[in-house]
C-alpha cells in the first residue's frame, strides 16, 4: 500500500476501495520497520494520526464532500507550526515549543483532507547543522538538508507526501540526495505564515513526492486550485519541450562523475536539450544571496543568538556574526541584483520550456557531518523561480543524482508538465 | 483671475466663461511680476504653455470630453520627468538632462487636461541644499524644501496647483512655511515612475494648493477617481470630527511661540481636540528614518557621488558617507519599526478622526541658508500615512505656521473631509 502514489491512494479512498485508516496503518508499519535506521521523524503520535484517519473515513462514509488529499498522510517539516504537535525548529532552544494555531500551509493541507502524520527532522533552525536523519537511498550518506526528514521519509516510503522549505537549497538538495521529487514553487505561492522565518526575500515552501504527479497534487492544495497544477501536469505538452542546459557560472564546482552524468544526459536528447548560458555577471548572485541570507539570519535569530549562542552550532554563529556586519547598501544592491537575475532567467526561457541544470555538486556526501553544498540551488532560489529535482540520474554505481529543472516565475503548471514529460523519457510515470 | 481656486477656474473653462489661454496668460503675467523676487521656477517656456492652452481651448470648443483639470495650469517640481522640458533634479550634475517620456504623475495630469506650466525649483537632489527660491509669504525667510518652488509658486498665486514630493518633510514643511495647503497622500497612491528616487520605502509624491478642495481636485487626478477624494472632501462629516492632539516625542524641539500657538489652538476647540500620545518607543522612528534614508541616498546617488562629489553639497556628501556605513540588520529593523509605527498611529485613529500636530519646528527660518528642519514630519513619512499642512496658524506678527493633520493609511478621502471641516472653523472655504 505504501507503494501506491498519493493520487492512487486518494482515488482509492474516494472510491471506497481503501480506507484512510488502512493507509495510515501501513505507513506506521513501514515507519516502525524503517525509522530506527532512517530517523526521519522528530514527532510522531500514531494514535493521533489514526484518530484523524478514522474521522476522515467517517466523513467519507457519511457522503461529505472530500478534498483532493482526503485521508492521505503527509509529513511536515518541523518548522511549520502545528496546533496539535510541538514545533521545535531543530534547536534545543525551542525544545517543547507549542503553538495555538497551525501554520497556513498545514491548515491548507487539513482543508484538503490530508492527515498530518507527524513532524519531520530539520537541520538546526533550517540552516546547516545536521539532524539525526540518514539517507535511505544511500546508506552511510547524508540525506541533505535542511528538509532532511521530509525527503528521507518520502524516499523510504514512510509517507507518500511531505512538505519542506528552501532558503538556499533545502528542498532540491535533499530530494536529489534521497532520489525523490522535490519541488520548490515560485516564491510566495505557498504561504509562509506560521513557518520559521530565516529571510523574507528568500524563504520558499516546497513539497516532496515520489513522482511529478504527486508533487502537483500536494502543491495544488497549497497554492490554490486556480493554478490547475494537477490538470496541467497530467497533460501532454502541445509540442515536445525544449530544454536549455545551463551549466551556471560554477560548473567547476560539480563533481567529475556528476559532470559526466549531465553531459551524457544532454547528449542523449539531441535537439531537445541545447546548451545556453547565463550572463557572466550572474555569478555575483552567490554573493548577493549570502549577503541577504546572513544579514537576515542575524535579524531572525537575534534572540536565540543573545540568549543561547552556546547552544547554537559554530557554523550558524559564524553566519550570524558575519550577517551583523553586512551593509545596508550591499543588502539592497543584492535585492536589486535578484530582480535582474530573474529577468536574465526569463530571457533564456523565452526560447526554451525549461532550464536543466545540476541541483547539487554531485552524489550525497559520505557521512552525516555535512548536508552538502546548496550552491547549485542558490541562483534559482535568489531569483524566486520555480525549481524541481527529478530523480533521473545516478553516479558511482547507484548513488542518486537529481536533475534540476527550472521554469519561469509564476509558470509553475508548465514546469510540472515539462518535468513529467522529461521523466517519461526515462521511465513511464502514470 | 489668479485669485480663483482651481475648482472655479476649471468650472469656468468648462462653462466657456474663461479660456485656458486667458488663465495661463494671467499666470504668466503674475510670474513676470513676482518671479524676480520669488524665483520659484527653474524652467518656464511661456510659448509652449500657451500653445498647450490654445489646444485645450480648441478641444473644449470642439465639444470633446474634458478632464477635471482641463485647461488649468500646474507647476511641476523639477524631479518629475517631462518629455517637453528638461529635468535637472536641482544639481549641476544633471544640467541639461532631458527624457523621452513624462513621469507617470505628469502623464496623469496631462490626461486630466492640465497645462504643465513649467518646472519648479527643488533643493539639490530633493535633499537639503537650498535652491534660489524665496518665501513669498515671509520675505527674507526660507520657503522650506525640498519642494521649494512648488510651494512658493502656489503661495505667490503664480499657479493654482503644483506637485512635489516628500521623503522626510518636503511637502508639509514648505507648505507650512509658505502658508499654503500641502498634502502628502498615503505612500504609494501617486505613482513615482519617472521621478527622482531617493528611498523607495519613504518617497511619496504630494500636491500643493491654496485650499483643501483644490488639493483634493489635483490629488484625485493623480490617484484615480475610485478614491472619490473631491466628492468626499466637499461633503460634511456625518458628525463633528474629533482630533487627537499629539505632541510627539520631540515636543521640546518646537519653538516656544509655535508651542503657544498650538496650545491656543487646542484650547479653542475643547472636547473636539483632545490630547493623545504616541508610545515612547516611537521616538526611535527618527533614527529608523535616518538609517533608511541615508543608506538609500548612498545607493540612489552612488553614481553622482563617484562622478562628481565635489559638485555636491557637504551636507549631502556627509549623509551619503554615513549611509554607506549603515548595517543591513539596522536597516531592516528600521523597516519593521516603520510597520509598528503605522500600527501605533492606527491605534490612536481608532478613537479619533485625525491627528493634529506641528508640521515644522515653528515659523520659517530667517535667511536662505537652511530650508529648516523636517523633524516634525519624519514619523508620519516613515509610517506612510497621509498628512496635510493647513495654513491656519501664525506667529511673530504674521509669519505662517502650518497645522499638520494626519490620517489613517489609505483613508485619504476622510482626511481631506476632516481637514476641510477644520479649515472652516477658522475661515469659510468654498
Amino acid at each position: 500500500m505504501t507503494a501506491m502514489t498519493a493520487r492512487q491512494a486518494a482515488a482509492a479512498i474516494r472510491e471506497g476501495t481503501l480506507t484512510s485508516v488502512r493507509l495510515v496503518e501501513s505507513c506506521l508499519d513501514r515507519i516502525a520497520v524503517q525509522e530506527p535506521s532512517v530517523q526521519a521523524w522528530t514527532y510522531l503520535d500514531p494514535a493521533l494520526a489514526l484518530a484523524h484517519a478514522k474521522a476522515a473515513d467517517r466523513r467519507r462514509d457519511a457522503g461529505e464532500p472530500l478534498g483532493p488529499l482526503h485521508g492521505v498522510p503527509v509529513g511536515i517539516k518541523d518548522i511549520f507550526d502545528t496546533a496539535d504537535m510541538p514545533t521545535e525548529n531543530g534547536t534545543v532552544l525551542h525544545a517543547g515549543r507549542t503553538t495555538q494555531t497551525d501554520a497556513a500551509a498545514v491548515a491548507l493541507l487539513r482543508q484538503a483532507g490530508a492527515i498530518i502524520l507527524g513532524k519531520t527532522v530539520t537541520t538546526e533552525l533550517a540552516v546547516y547543522a545536521p539532524g539525526k536523519t540518514r539517507n535511505p537511498a544511500a546508506p552511510g550518506h547524508s540525506p541533505g538538508g535542511s528538509s532532511s526528514g521530509s525527503a528521507a521519509a518520502v524516499a523510504a516510503a514512510m509517507v507518500p507526501l511531505a512538505i519542506g522549505s528552501q532558503t538556499n537549497g533545502s528542498v532540491v538538495r535533499p530530494a536529489s540526495y534521497c532520489g525523490v521529487v522535490g519541488y520548490k514553487p515560485t516564491r510566495g505561492l505557498i504561504p509562509l505564515e506560521g513557518a520559521l522565518a530565516q529571510s523574507k526575500p528568500l524563504d520558499t515552501a516546497g513539497v516532496f513526492a515520489r513522482d511529478v504527479g504527486d508533487a502537483a497534487l500536494i502543491a495544488e492544495a497549497l497554492v490554490g486550485g486556480a493554478r490547475r497544477l494537477v490538470q496541467t501536469a497530467a497533460a501532454e505538452p502541445p509540442a515536445p519541450p525544449r530544454f536549455a542546459f545551463v551549466r551556471t557560472p560554477i560548473w567547476d564546482r560539480l563533481d567529475a562523475d556528476a559532470a559526466r552524468a549531465f553531459e551524457t544526459f544532454a547528449a542523449r536528447l539531441p535537439g531537445i536539450v541545447v546548451e545556453a548560458a547565463l550572463p557572466d555577471w550572474t555569478a555575483q548572485g552567490l554573493d548577493w544571496h549570502r549577503t541577504i541570507l546572513e544579514a537576515d539570519l542575524a535579524r531572525s535569530f537575534a534572540e536565540e543568538f543573545e540568549r543561547g549562542r552556546n547552544m547554537l552550532s559554530p557554523v550558524l554563529c559564524e553566519m550570524i556574526a558575519r550577517g551583523r556586519t553586512h551593509r545596508a547598501v550591499d543588502y539592497n544592491n543584492a535585492l536589486d541584483g535578484a530582480g535582474r537575475l530573474r529577468d536574465a532567467i526569463a530571457e533564456i526561457l523565452r526560447s526554451f520550456d525549461a532550464i536543466v541544470t545540476p541541483g547539487t555538486t554531485g552524489a550525497p556526501p559520505q557521512g552525516l557531518e555535512s548536508t552538502g553544498s546548496p550552491i547549485f540551488c542558490t541562483l534559482w532560489t535568489l531569483a524566486g523561480v520555480p525549481a524541481l529535482s527529478l530523480p533521473l540520474l545516478n553516479v558511482r554505481g547507484g548513488l542518486p543524482l537529481g536533475l534540476q529543472i527550472v521554469g519561469r516565475a509564476g509558470d509553475d503548471a508548465r514546469l510540472l508538465r515539462t518535468a513529467r514529460w522529461l521523466s517519461q523519457q526515462f521511465y513511464s510515470e502514470a
